[in-house]
């Protein structure tokens, strides 16, 4: 049995992305989640409060390093150098924990439910980094767009990082920020890769 | 009672939005939907698999609209541009059934189910444009990024459109996506209105 509170957290978290993977997210029950992590099931629920959110555990660091970012960026940046700026502090998040974040972004991918919580998720990220750039003095308007413009090239990043990793995912990410400047460039003539 | 299919469904919608508007989504039921539309629950499950659907009914319309306008924009035009051609056309689904849309957008904003379930329309309708453009040449990378940008510009649009009538969607969605433009301009020294 894991003895800290944290410890149980990290393990129910490690069995749930194992079963999800392993027979998908309909066929798993809590109790199942909490058998494997060697809790009982109300242990689970009193560190989740469903079976989706244990796979959404990074939201509150992701969203303080993002807004941290962007309130501790330099003056004078565009809004997309300062959401650049707090996408790579929050993409530590993911590095540093890549062994869990790779598997995990998969299952989400083929998992309608988690896919909306993603999307949820994502959406309400977005409104805190939309409202840290206000905070810096982006024009309303100009800061929503700017968000989630930021936030699907950080996605697409972060995609791109787990399909590709012998590239660092600050490269990935610089790169998705390049394509979201050069949106208003004329169609090529011919397709590329 | 209603005596056509067409009719029926359009009632079932109609009676959804007031009791949601009236008493909240989570208080209303398949069957007081299908009360105030005088047929029976029957005929509710026979046109929406739920409770979420009977507010979404538009989505083919506003797919095959974008899809189509980015097949039929004329070449060389950038992928913005193609956007906002495809966005123009899909606002007319909007525009043509304003006292519908208006209540719509604000049941959808304060109902977390709701707004969930736009989502992941959302994503669907991004990935559909993302391919409509690919299919015209534009690279995948920035297809996906383009057509996620334009919608979150055509989303702001149609919100700015609902909280000021006294400009066209059109005006919104040139403004909207002037902005999309403007994002790697030097952030302003005071802000705006």
């Amino acid at each position: 049995m894991p003895r800290s509170g944290a410890e149980a957290r990290r393990r129910l978290q490690q069995a749930a992305l194992e079963l999800y993977r392993e027979r998908g997210f309909d066929q798993t029950t809590t109790a199942e989640i909490a058998a494997r992590a060697g809790v009982n099931e109300r242990t689970f629920f009193r560190h989740f409060p469903d079976k989706r959110e244990v796979l959404f555990d990074g939201e509150a660091a992701l969203r303080a390093a993002l807004v941290q970012a962007v309130a501790e960026a330099p003056d004078g940046l565009q809004p997309l150098d300062m959401l650049l700026r707090a996408f790579r502090k929050a993409g530590r998040i993911l590095e540093d924990n890549r062994p869990f974040s790779e598997p995990r972004l998969a299952v989400i991918a083929v998992t309608p439910a988690l896919r909306e919580r993603e999307l949820a998720k994502a959406a309400s990220l977005t409104d805190a980094a939309a409202e840290a750039l206000e905070q810096r003095g982006v024009p309303d308007r100009l800061a929503g767009l700017a968000a989630q413009a930021g936030w699907a090239a950080f996605h697409q990043a972060a995609q791109a990082w787990i399909d590709d990793p012998s590239q660092s995912l600050d490269a990935h990410l610089s790169r998705a920020f390049d394509d979201l400047r050069a949106l208003s460039a004329p169609v090529p003539l011919t397709k590329e890769g």
